[in-house]
């Protein structure tokens, strides 16, 4: 089975959904039969690399509400998190432009390390509070996971992967992707949002079922044709009508 | 596409059968890409190697008739042979047992040669009138389609390849595979008979469109559960009722 995740990395349920997913995988038997993979996506293409707002302002702002009905919000976001496991930290949260991040994560998917750049990533944004459009820090991260930080700093400087994340996003548009978190299982199914944990696992069960089950043969025999053929018995031809 | 052809070289309407779909195959557009297997069958696994009856003794005794109607029987099926080209000479024909030309044949797979062996065993049972149980003979016409005579040589001394004809006719009854020849596209697909070169046209097409069609994701969101994804216009929770 192949999970393909489209998903940005200062998109607050995407990191709650890649929690839910890795715990129903966790439980689930044949998870060592599943390739995972992420594939980008930008809430906000147009994002400046740093606005200098709060993630308050810039929500009060997006929404047109006031500082204290966004703050709220965010909070009630960071409760949705702490029930994963997460930490979120919106006060000091520096909302940024991820085009660069995201191809960072196609270099480090090339090199096998796909899983934990994406990871590493979102955990800067929500939890430690780095500016993930920073070059510096994007070196610094891919370092962390095992990255050759040398790679890092020269594809940053020029246009490298840009294609790739391009090109995941295109394919979100044709399968018509509306907003991240967003599931493929086996190019077949979707899931769209931050589903309960119990939704993957369902999921995760009948995509399973379906990939194993017994092919059974579907008969292209013609009607009222002549059918001709042999048998222990000799040879026939049968007529239908 | 793929399509396999289970079939032995002994019945008379796979040759028929294996040139319609040969027809189709060359008027249709795409059959460079579509990769062609054959599979062992054997109609008479206890038939013995050299039962020294002629064809229409053979026919007589098999179906308790006369021979005068089982001569005018297989000259019947001579005649929608020859409607594709091909010559049977049911006076001269040696019928015997099998095994061992399928062993040849799977060697001759494993090696590039599948098809070309597969051919020349049906022209040598059907139009050439040889023994094709015969190790000479398989040797022989093995030689003649560019395989190494002493590998067949040695095979034929063993049981080497007699693994890989048990497997296609293990296959075949887990298929249903009532009778030869039957033809299964990629994997899903089956047509049973000799059927006319109209309806390998048509499946041919059948299967190709459905092939390159662009797959439609087909939503696994369930019902009445809540929904959180992150947009271009923010982060929303969607519940459905």
């Amino acid at each position: 089975m192949n999970i393909e995740v489209w998903s940005d990395f200062v998109c607050p349920f995407c990191y709650i959904g890649k929690r839910r997913l890795e715990s129903a995988l966790e439980q689930f038997q044949h998870s060592d039969d599943i390739e995972l993979a992420y594939k980008s996506y930008e809430l906000d293409p147009e994002a400046e690399v740093n606005p200098g707002q709060n993630m308050h302002e810039y929500l009060a702002a997006k929404k047109g509400m006031s500082y204290e009905q966004a703050k709220s919000m965010n909070e009630s976001l960071g409760e949705q998190a702490a029930e994963v496991g997460l930490t979120y930290h919106f006060d000091s949260m520096q909302h940024t432009n991820t085009f660069d991040a995201h191809r960072v994560a196609k270099y480090a998917a090339e090199k096998g390390k796909g899983k934990e750049m994406t990871e590493r990533l979102l955990k800067a944004y929500f939890t430690d509070s780095e500016l993930i459009s920073d070059h510096a820090t994007l070196i610094k991260l891919a370092g962390e996971v095992g990255l050759d930080e040398d790679d890092v700093t020269a594809l940053l400087k020029v246009d490298d992967y840009a294609i790739h994340v391009r090109a995941d996003e295109e394919q979100a548009r044709q399968l018509g992707v509306q907003g991240v978190p967003f599931f493929v299982f086996n190019e077949k199914y979707a899931v769209s949002g931050a589903q309960p944990q119990e939704v993957f696992t369902e999921v995760l069960q009948k995509v399973w079922d379906e990939e194993n089950e017994k092919p059974v043969l579907q008969s292209l025999d013609p009607k009222k044709s002549k059918t001709t053929y042999c048998t222990d018995e000799g040879c026939e031809t049968v007529e239908d009508d």
